[in-house]
């Protein structure tokens, strides 16, 4: 038997842990799996893409355990009352291939992609930073505000969003955990002061969110809402002024900002600053972009720490989903035995 | 809510209804798609390969449905306990990219390789074939036998296996359903008459079951066990002697029998055969040769079968897959409002 966690559990012990508390004690599996990212079999996530939107299959896997994650992106959903990204995952034991695990992750992806955007700008923001400026309001945009305000003491938060609705639900949301938003008329009146820049939309176009001439010296850009094919956020100009980090090239170069220069423009794996092989930030004046696609080695990591939470408790219940004959060859003989008892 | 159905109901819902008719009906999916081949989006599987075995993903989609299975191939299993396949699947809405239908897939898939088996067989060996010979008497060998006496009326089998355990297995699940089989102590016995030659064992090497001087004029080929780079079932000079032909021809150069030879070698796609594009047998004594690995197709052809059959039936039940919050921007809103109730 699996275990599983379904919406309502998830739901449940997100909301009784608390997502900044599950946010900042999910960065210490994300950044283990980073430590030992040369381990991890990778591969750009396999897309279906749609005239509606794109469904993605995103498997890694170590020696011992392999994970996916099922994930969609249509950008349309929300103007017709369905959410942009849904998703779940699957761990499974390498050693016999039998799924071990199944959980929603549409809740949980929000929680790890906020968890790696903290990560990343732990490592590559200024450490004095205090202003965190979201373009976008959206499903993501409260998961990254309380990541940024527990892991790297984010005290001033400003918001920019076409969608006034989803600007008073951010509001909203955040002033019941004691946080105060400077909502902005534009995406420059936004950035005013910033000292770190989230980009976070959802349009399936090469929008241009943000462009250079706003860009200060020292500031640390997490681009998360570029990432597919045709689907950016940053002016490429952007891209040049400072350096670019990424998840892992071989995707990024599909989806993220970069699809948008060279195939050689050069970039730095974060791993490789994690485990101090390349430099992050030199300088408090050295403009940072964490171009961020989302990769399955973050879903691996949010799958194993929920997972590990879980058990044993509530919160995870079991599935029937691996037929199990008592002779492993006699897989027709699990069919024959529930024949009699029904004729 | 998406729709699931667990082991246990799959277990109970092939027992019901009964393993022939399953296969005999299921054709019937299996021929729509494939005659609607040039609808989907195609891709070989993704494999994870480790050293124990291998995990892969199936994906494929029609502008309307999307699908895919997990499945793993672990050849050491049976010895410890554990089945070689295990499988489990998903459906989903390709216009909003939510998963609509979440199936178990091992027994399924036993089933589904039958039926594939069976239809490219009604198409390709010799009308009057009554003899069938399988090499290998595993987890398929049941499901094989059943698919070639309903839908081809075969008459008459003969089955060889080095494991002697399997064959008794084989020989007492058929002699339930009245099916007399003669048990053989070699290949080369085992073909002898033989009009239709099933090869289904799991070694995951390049194993020389059947070799190119036990074929004779007329016989039609159903080589279903090599299916993974470096796992072959066939003589490479068998493939020489007739016509080979294949499911998706860029998965099968790199997991069919025909990563034995050349990359230009010849071959023929059924479903132009289905089509009336492409001859299939043009002779009484032509050798037909079916290297099927099992493509993703044929799977999306299975759930979209299961799911319809058991909708509305107690066979299915709801799974709480996927996040549904009344504003499709508020995901956070569903942690929040779960949170106060336990504080």
């Amino acid at each position: 038997m699996a275990q599983f966690v379904d919406v309502r559990a998830m739901v449940t012990w997100a909301a009784d842990r608390g997502p900044e508390e599950i946010i900042a004690s999910m960065i210490d599996y994300l950044e283990e799996d980073f430590r030992r990212w040369e381990a991890f079999d990778k591969t750009p996530r396999v897309a279906s893409h749609t005239r509606f939107g794109v469904i993605e299959l995103m498997p890694t896997s170590t020696e011992d355990e392999y994970g996916f994650k099922y994930v969609n992106g249509h950008p349309s959903n929300p103007a017709r009352g369905y959410q942009t990204v849904t998703a779940f995952g699957v761990l499974a034991d390498v050693h016999n291939g039998y799924p071990t695990f199944l959980a929603e992750m549409t809740v949980l992806t929000a929680l790890r992609t906020a968890a790696t955007s903290a990560m990343v700008a732990k490592h590559l923001a200024r450490p004095d930073s205090k202003v965190l400026a979201l373009i976008g309001a959206g499903t993501q945009s409260e998961f990254q505000a309380l990541a940024f305000r527990r892991v790297l003491g984010i005290s001033s938060f400003r918001v920019w969003d076409t969608d006034t609705a989803a600007t008073e639900k951010f509001v909203r949301n955040l002033a019941a955990n004691g946080v105060e938003i400077v909502v902005t008329d534009s995406a420059a009146e936004c950035v005013e002061g910033a000292d770190i820049i989230t980009t976070c939309t959802a349009d399936k176009t090469n929008a241009t969110i943000l462009t250079a001439d706003l860009i200060r010296a020292g500031v640390h850009i997490n681009a998360i809402g570029g990432d597919c094919p045709g689907k950016t956020e940053l002016e490429p100009e952007i891209l040049g002024l400072g350096d670019v980090f990424v998840e892992y090239t071989p995707q990024t170069r599909i989806e993220g900002e970069i699809q948008q220069v060279a195939p050689d423009f050069p970039v730095t794996e974060f791993w490789e600053v994690l485990l101090g092989r390349r430099p992050g930030r030199t300088s408090p004046e050295q403009i940072t972009v964490f171009d961020s696609v989302g990769f399955a080695v973050e879903d691996f990591s949010a799958l194993r720490y929920v997972r590990d939470m879980v058990a044993g408790t509530d919160f995870a219940e079991e599935i029937d989903l691996i037929a199990a004959p008592e002779d492993p060859k006699d897989l027709y003989g699990l069919v024959a035995a529930a024949a009699p008892a029904r004729l």
